[in-house]
């Protein structure tokens, strides 16, 4: 039997037409480090329509990419707009990446034209003349400089949207088209292009606004933290504009007293933000109390948000955290850690410091060596594996052997962890990441929240060396909170109740700060290569056997 | 460019395997008249997949229809979860239509199975042997009794799930795949098949769950007041099951002592109901208050809420109504009042008055008789079109020439309404109820609106009939309030202030009761009918002219 349901695409020239159609008073706010200036929907919606018309102009052909190089302002969030909904490709580029891989990733997605911020164009502008395929160079702010190559091909972004009639009709498109593009961090080999579609990009925002997940509303308020260069800003460009919700756009000024002053003045609801930004606020706090009580909640993850973290800000501030673990690759929500019903006397910490559970849509799974399904008993550890409607099943440009895909079509996450009986996901590391003791696995992340949470230590990284008789063991890295000393006895007392023996640390290494990705992520690769070249000082903790 | 992303397909069988997977403590509470009984979302999951291969088992192919003609009940339940699940398609039948129509229906869809509430069967049982198609009688109850032609081929529900083992593998669905089907209540011409999708089934269960629809989550208590069998229930028990909520069946008892028997004691957080229901939970708390404070929202629509009514409500238990309209063609989720950011200084109520903005995925127009938009200002009345994901596109087994897409693909719901310049959507009328009265539109909703808001007066009803003069006239069929007397002159003087002279009845007439359709809209058709045939005494209110 058929079905007699209309055959309707599902698009974000959807998400585009209802903010514009619903909520034209809804407010995009920008910000230059002092003040704050406003735009309302309706008119950014029309500066967009504008854009689409100019960059259609200058010759894009549909379906081709558009890249950003941009920090959260309302003209990204223009394009963020208008490129999807006239048929082309928005690519997002990351700003903090070295000039060299921008280069390599521009050439591997073939970038038509380059969408640019004033103050970012110097880092950029040397390659420019190495990417064949861009055609035309967009700049935001001030006046462009020439650039050798680009002559003709350069654009003041306001002259282009002032000379522009806004686009009134939207072409057709295939809810499988592409909408936009972008590449993972690449801390393991090179950066590798996820190409969103129309269709995964709204059921990402639809799926945001449900009560259980973000639940994104006309009502919020959205201080947008996540660079939208970054996975989408956690999708939430298009969730926020969908909803109707006020979406203020921090620019590069992400410094806790940045944000503390954008707080106190735009009184946003909702957040969301990498755990290092919490800790910033948290700090900042400390010396001089903020009110962060405009929050109904804050959406943490990008690396694992502790029960103390967790616990400091409900007490700060009385704001529930809600912990997400996602990827590049699953647009990215795919887990929250929202309490369930079944919340024991413990509270609500113990469930907010899990990733979560599966959002509507998504499925996760754990799987040993060979890809067959382990328990799902809170116990096994094994290898997480994803699927749903908005996680990639392959890269741009990938041959098919490369795929991370399994046989039966789950991505592999490079991720390891536990999946309870109520369906929780705990991330216990990346599969690299793990430590092979005596063979035995031991968690890094579950040390460095062991470690983290002690008294004294303001954050701790872990990671495997070697060891002539387990093979590997853990070396911690503990960066200690102002006038406390490390002592490794005590912070393996301190590790002790929580902790097999066999998983403490006898390596110690005393360090200022530790090393930090492009997302925002402890840089193990960078602190394997310093303790490979000696360069770390490490303390071994002795008077004890392991067996004890 | 191709986008990476999975092809992941939507379907009923995501929602089964999450509200399993994930909330296995969730309950089913059902309602026997008198007490209540639970059952685990686990328990009811490990039935469904019983039932489905007891279904598998008795010969039913892939793909045919499984009709029910239940109340809300787990057996219902189990049945919306199992037969789409397993590939075949779920057919509700309304167990308030005649069985003349029913024989109809069953035969147009060529239903292969039945599942029926034993105390229904007795009314459905003389048309089953005219339904050549249907191989199968499954009673739910008890033992059933033997019908003539269908020896041998009698089950009892319990015996059947007893004897199966639970399905473990879902066959492969592709998306667009028929999944459920509900005919229209048919006030007008032969009652016609919408066919549901796995797609629409889905997308309809996601959006229920934004914060800005029905916000259904992990945390509520859905007390299922919509039948079942009416364009399913609203979408609860897909969207209840996908977010894992409590959801409470009160079977037939629906008489609002029954029903405040069950808040009471269940304490739900979200109703759907009928304004027929609101008015008579306001009845009995009129007699002995109520405490329905447990509810968070009551969503309320199938005819328009009053003003007075959200009002009135809201100053009983302090909760708020959100009015919605949807037909079955929208699955039926369409249109819902949230009051919008740009709530004025008279509140929130004149929004919650209209109808509503289209939630995410749904697009509404209005056009005049050439299927021409009309400008959304608020003032232009015109025939409300629809576009989604979930709108249906025909009608089974219907020929291309009675289709109602308009050229360029929008349904035509044959209701008239304007729009305003915030998207709300405000319905006036069925088309066929709109009066023209000298060449002007009366609306008989606003008219019957007015005239329930007068002191003293129960409802109102009002239809179109002929007039010597202006062509068509109102007649209000008025029911007051007990120990209130019909006075036509003082209800004429009330009604100045909102109602252009030419719109105010001078026909009137005094009634017990408004009779009403199955589904509790009100019943023109018969009140026509009366008027037709003599059997109604009409007021005419004389000693005014229409200009005056």
């Amino acid at each position: 039997m058929k079905s007699t349901m209309m055959d309707h695409p599902l698009s974000t020239q959807m998400i585009f037409d209802r903010g514009e159609r619903l909520f034209g008073a809804s407010r995009v706010v920008s910000f230059d480090g002092t003040t704050t200036h406003t735009r309302s929907f309706a008119e950014t919606a029309r500066r967009a329509r504008q854009l689409a018309c100019a960059l259609a102009a200058i010759g894009l052909p549909p379906g081709e990419p558009v890249a950003t190089y941009c920090w959260n302002s309302p003209a990204h969030l223009e394009a963020y707009l208008a490129v999807p909904a006239m048929g082309a490709v928005l690519h997002t580029l990351n700003v903090r990446l070295p000039a060299e891989q921008i280069r390599y990733i521009m050439n591997h997605a073939a970038d038509r034209a380059l969408i640019v911020d004033a103050v970012l164009l110097p880092a950029i502008a040397p390659i420019l003349s190495e990417c064949p395929s861009l055609g035309h160079v967009v700049v935001i702010g001030d006046a462009p400089q020439a650039i050798a190559g680009f002559a003709g091909m350069m654009h003041a972004y306001e002259d282009l949207i002032a000379r522009a009639a806004p686009m009134t009709a939207w072409p057709t498109l295939v809810e499988t088209d592409a909408a936009a593009i972008c590449y993972t961090s690449g801390t393991t080999g090179l950066p590798k292009g996820v190409v969103y579609s129309h269709r995964s990009v709204y059921l990402h925002s639809l799926a945001s606004m449900a009560a259980d997940t973000f639940a994104i509303s006309n009502r919020d308020r959205i201080l947008m933290v996540p660079p939208m260069f970054h996975a989408n800003a956690w999708g939430m460009p298009y969730s926020g504009w969908l909803a109707g919700s006020d979406l203020i756009l921090p620019g590069p000024h992400l410094q806790s007293a940045h944000l503390v002053h954008l707080i106190a003045q735009e009184r946003p609801t909702l957040m969301a933000a990498v755990p290092t930004i919490l800790n910033d606020l948290l700090q900042a706090h400390a010396g001089a109390p903020l009110d962060l009580g405009s929050f109904r909640t804050i959406v943490s993850g990008g690396s694992a948000v502790s029960a103390s973290l967790i616990e400091r800000v409900k007490a700060a501030w009385g704001v529930d955290v809600v912990q997400g673990w996602g990827m590049t690759e699953t647009s990215p929500m795919c887990v929250l850690s929202f309490p369930p019903r079944e919340t024991g006397p413990e509270g609500e910490t113990p469930w907010r410091a899990k990733a979560g559970r599966p959002v509507p849509g998504m499925h996760v799974r754990i799987v040993d060596e060979t890809d067959h399904p382990l328990p799902e008993d809170g116990k096994a550890m094994g290898h997480l594996q994803l699927r749903g409607p908005w996680v990639t099943g392959g890269y741009l440009h990938e041959a098919p052997e490369d795929s991370r895909l399994t046989a039966d079509g789950w991505l592999r996450t490079g991720d390891v962890g536990r999946i309870d009986t109520l369906g929780f996901v705990e991330v216990t590391d990346r599969a690299k990441d793990l430590i092979k003791s005596g063979g035995e696995w031991i968690s890094s992340a579950d040390l460095e929240n062991g470690i983290a949470a002690l008294p004294g230590v303001a954050e701790a990284a872990v990671f495997a060396i070697p060891d002539p008789r387990w093979e590997e063991r853990p070396l911690a890295v503990v960066v200690m909170a102002a006038g406390a000393e490390l002592v490794p006895a005590a912070l393996r007392a301190g590790l002790r109740e929580r902790f097999a023996r066999f998983m403490i640390p006898e390596y110690w290494a005393p360090a200022d700060f530790i090393p930090r990705t492009s997302v925002g992520k402890f840089d193990k690769k960078t602190l394997r290569e310093q303790f490979d070249a000696g360069g770390m000082t490490v303390v071994v903790e002795t008077g004890f056997t392991l067996g004890d």
